[in-house]
C-alpha cells in the first residue's frame, strides 16, 4: 500500500478500497503519508466525490484513529449542537449554557475558523484568560460543575481528523461533502454525546450554496449518526446574510451576551432558541421553555460560571481594534442584498480570520453590521463599521464587498427568507 | 493575492488570472505557498486542465524564478534535444556527440531516471570517472572544446520547476499535460539552447499511452517554444517496446559506443539519425549527412573528447553486473509483443533504477533482449538476459515480465509500428 497509488485510485475516478481508506488515514495520522500527499487526496476526492460506503468507512477510520469519550457516568442526558459553520454565526456561544439552563449537559467540542467562516474557539478567545484546551478530566469537571464545556477536541479524539481539518482549511479543500460529513461526524461520535443537532447552513456564505447539496449534507451526516447510535437532526438554515449584527471574534461574544441578556438580534434569538428545543428534545428533556430561560437570567447564570470555570474573566473588557472605519449606504432605500459571503472574505481579510493555520487571528477585527436585508437605509449613513488592527489592509477587505450590497428604492417590496428552510431527522 | 484563492480558482474550473500564475510560483519558490497548498493546485490543474494562455505564463514564471543562461558567445548555433523518457532510452548518448560532428553545438541539460524510466546522467556515471556535476563556467569550456555536453542542470535554473517536479512525483500529479509541458520548456528555455527537438514517446513505456495525448502534449511544448523564440519541433516516437537491445544504465552505454563505430541496433540508429536532421535543420545547419558522421567516425571522436572533458575514461572497461540470468523464449515462433513498460519496471526492479530520489542506482543492473518484436524465437533459447548485483530481486523482477512477452505461431504476419509516427512543427 502506498500513498501515490491510493491518489491514483481517486484521481481516475474510481472507489477506495476499505483497505485502501484504514491506511492512508492511519499512515496519515502516523506521518507516513505527508500533508501534500493528503492534500492532493483531498482535492481528488473534492472534485471526484465518495459513495456512502467511503464516506462511513472514512468516518469511521478517523474514530478508530483516536479515543472515545464517554459520558455515562453524568446525572444528566447529553446534547450537542454543530454548525457547518456560517458568517457571524455565534450561535453555540448563547445556545450551550442556555440548554444546560434547561436541564441537559452540553459537550461541546468545537474548532476554529475555517477559510471565510469564524471559529468558535477563536471567538471565546477574546475573553481575556479563557482557555479552550483542556484535559479529559477538566472537561468533566465543567460539564459536571456548569452543565456546559466549550472547548477544543483533545488530541487523543480523531486525532486524523484534525490533522485533516487543519490541512483543508489551508489547502482549499473545505468544501467536499464527504470530507465535511466525516469530519464533523468523527470528531461528534468519538466525542461521546448522546444525541446531535445539526445546524446546517445554505447560502453564498455557507460551504453548502443550495438547499439540495445542504440535504446531502444533512442526510449523510444524519445516516452517519443514527448509524453510530447518536440521536441525530438537523435543520437546514439560511446562511445568504450573516446571523445576526456581527462577523468577528470579540464583536460576536458582545452580541452573544446581548442574547444572553435577554436582547439581541431577533435572528439570532429565533435560531438559538429553535435549536436549544431540538436538544432537548433530542435528549429526552421536557417541560423546559428555552426563551424563558433567556429572560430570566438563568442561561447567563450558566455562561458567567461555565466561561470562569475555563479560566475567562467574565467582568474584564472585550478586545476593540485598533481602527474603525466606516463604509456608507450607497442610496436611500430598502436595503435588499447584504450578502454573507462578501461580510465574512471582509472580515476575513481584516484579520478576523486565517490564510494559514499558523497564522493568529485578530480579538477586535471584523465587520458591524447597521443595518439587515429588509431595513431602510439613508444614503451616506453608516451601513458598515470595519474593524481592524492593520488598517493597510482596508483596500483589500473593501474589495470583497463589491456587488454584495444592493439597495432598491424605497417602497419596494421585500420578503426576507425565513431563517430556518428545513428539517431532516 | 493568497493560496487559497488561487487553488479554488482553478477548483472550481475557472482560469488562472496572470498575476495569480505569476504570484503562486513566486511565493511557492520562496516557501511562502507551502507544499501542500501546491500539491492540491496540481491536483486542481490535472483534474480541470489549463488553457494555452494559462500555460505559458505558468512556463514564463518559472523560467523567471531562477537565471536564464546565454550561448550567444558560442560560434556556432546551439540545438537540444529533450526526450519524455521511455525504456532503453539512450539516444541522447550517441546523439549529442553526433550533432556537434555536424556542426551545431549541442547544451544538453538531463535529468536522472525516476519510475521504470531511465536517465540520462544514470547511464553516463557508468563510465568511470564520468561528473554529471559542472558549473556553468566548466558546462562553456566542455561546449566550445567540444561541441557538445551532457550534464545536470544547475540549481540557478527554473527552481521553481525543480521544487515542483519532486512534488509532483510523491502526490500523483506527474500525468498533467500542463505541467509535464511546463516543466519541460521552462527548464529548456532557461538553458538558452537556440531551436529544440522534442521526442515525445508514445505507449506503455511512456508517460502519454495514446497518441491524442502525446500530439497535445507535442502541440502545447512547440507552442510554449515558438512563443518563447526557440525554433522547436516535435517528433512522436513510439514507446509500446524498448529501444535497441538494453536497458539499464552500463548497458546501454555499451550499446550507444556501438553505434557510435558504425553499428549498433537498426531502431535506435533510425531514431537517432532522424533526430540529428531535425536538429540541424532547426538550428540551420545544411550539407551534412549525419548517417556519413556516425560511418566516418568523427561522431565517436566528439564522443571521446566530451566524455574526456568531464573526467570520463574512455578506455576503462565498463561494469558489468555481478550475476547474470537467461530468460529463454516460451515457445517458438514469431515475438509479437516485449512491452516497454514490463522491461522498464523489470530493469528497475533489477537495480537500474531507483523507487526514491536519494537512492543509488547499480552500474550493471538490467535487462539485455536478444529478440524484438517481428523476430522469429526458438522455444528454450535465451530471449532475455537479466543483469543485477542483487540477485536476491531475480523473482520480483521477473514477476514485472508476466504478460509481457508474446510469442504466435511461425507464420504469423506481424508488422512492426514504426518508430517515428508523427511530426508536429
Amino acid at each position: 500500500m502506498d500513498a501515490i497509488s491510493v491518489i491514483r485510485t481517486k484521481r481516475d475516478r474510481g472507489e477506495l478500497s476499505d483497505a485502501q481508506i484504514d491506511w492512508v488515514i492511519d499512515a496519515y495520522t502516523r506521518g507516513e503519508v505527508a500533508d501534500e500527499q493528503m492534500s492532493a487526496l483531498a482535492m481528488a476526492i473534492l472534485l471526484n466525490g465518495m459513495n456512502l460506503r467511503e464516506i462511513s468507512r472514512w468516518t469511521d477510520a478517523m474514530i478508530r484513529s483516536g479515543v472515545r469519550m464517554d459520558f455515562s457516568s453524568l446525572p444528566l442526558p447529553t446534547s450537542d449542537k454543530h454548525s457547518t459553520g456560517g458568517v457571524g454565526d455565534k450561535i453555540t456561544l448563547p445556545l450551550a449554557p442556555l440548554v444546560a439552563a434547561c436541564g441537559a449537559a452540553v459537550p461541546q467540542l468545537s474548532g476554529r475558523g475555517l477559510g471565510h467562516t469564524g471559529g468558535t474557539l477563536d471567538k471565546l478567545e477574546s475573553i481575556p484568560g479563557w482557555r479552550a484546551l483542556l484535559s479529559n478530566e477538566e472537561m468533566l469537571d465543567v460539564l459536571r460543575n456548569t452543565g456546559a464545556v466549550i472547548c477544543a477536541a483533545g488530541d487523543g479524539l480523531a486525532p486524523a481528523d484534525k490533522k485533516l481539518y487543519a490541512l483543508r482549511d489551508v489547502t482549499g479543500t473545505v468544501e467536499a461533502i464527504p470530507l465535511i460529513a466525516s469530519s464533523i461526524m468523527s470528531k461528534k461520535i468519538a466525542e461521546g454525546t448522546g444525541s446531535l443537532v445539526l445546524d446546517v447552513k445554505v447560502g453564498s456564505g455557507a460551504f453548502m450554496k443550495n438547499l439540495d447539496d445542504a440535504r446531502e449534507l444533512a442526510r449523510t451526516m444524519v445516516g452517519l449518526g443514527t448509524t453510530a447510535g447518536v440521536n441525530t437532526v438537523a435543520l437546514l438554515t439560511d446562511m445568504s446574510t450573516p446571523l445576526g449584527l456581527t462577523a468577528g471574534n470579540a464583536l460576536e461574544v458582545r452580541e452573544s451576551l446581548e442574547v444572553l441578556a435577554g436582547g439581541g438580534p431577533a435572528d439570532v434569538v429565533e435560531l438559538t432558541v429553535a435549536l436549544a428545543r431540538e436538544m432537548l428534545a433530542a435528549a429526552g428533556v421536557h417541560g423546559k421553555d428555552p426563551a424563558e430561560a433567556l429572560r430570566d437570567g438563568s442561561a447567563m447564570d450558566h455562561w458567567r460560571r461555565m466561561i470562569a470555570a475555563q479560566g475567562g474573566d467574565v467582568d474584564a473588557p472585550l478586545p476593540v481594534a485598533r481602527e474603525q472605519h466606516v463604509i456608507p449606504a450607497p442610496a436611500s432605500g430598502v436595503l435588499t442584498a447584504l450578502d454573507a459571503y462578501a461580510v465574512g472574505v471582509c472580515a476575513w481579510r481584516l484579520g478576523a480570520g486565517r490564510a494559514r493555520k499558523e497564522d493568529p487571528v485578530q480579538a477586535g477585527a471584523g465587520v458591524e453590521m447597521h443595518a439587515k436585508p429588509g431595513d431602510t437605509v439613508v444614503a451616506g449613513q453608516p451601513l458598515l463599521t470595519l474593524h481592524t488592527d492593520t488598517p493597510e489592509r482596508y483596500d483589500y477587505a473593501i474589495e470583497a464587498l463589491a456587488g454584495g450590497v444592493e439597495v432598491a428604492p424605497a417602497g419596494t417590496e421585500f420578503t426576507p427568507t425565513p431563517i430556518i428552510l428545513d428539517r431532516i431527522a
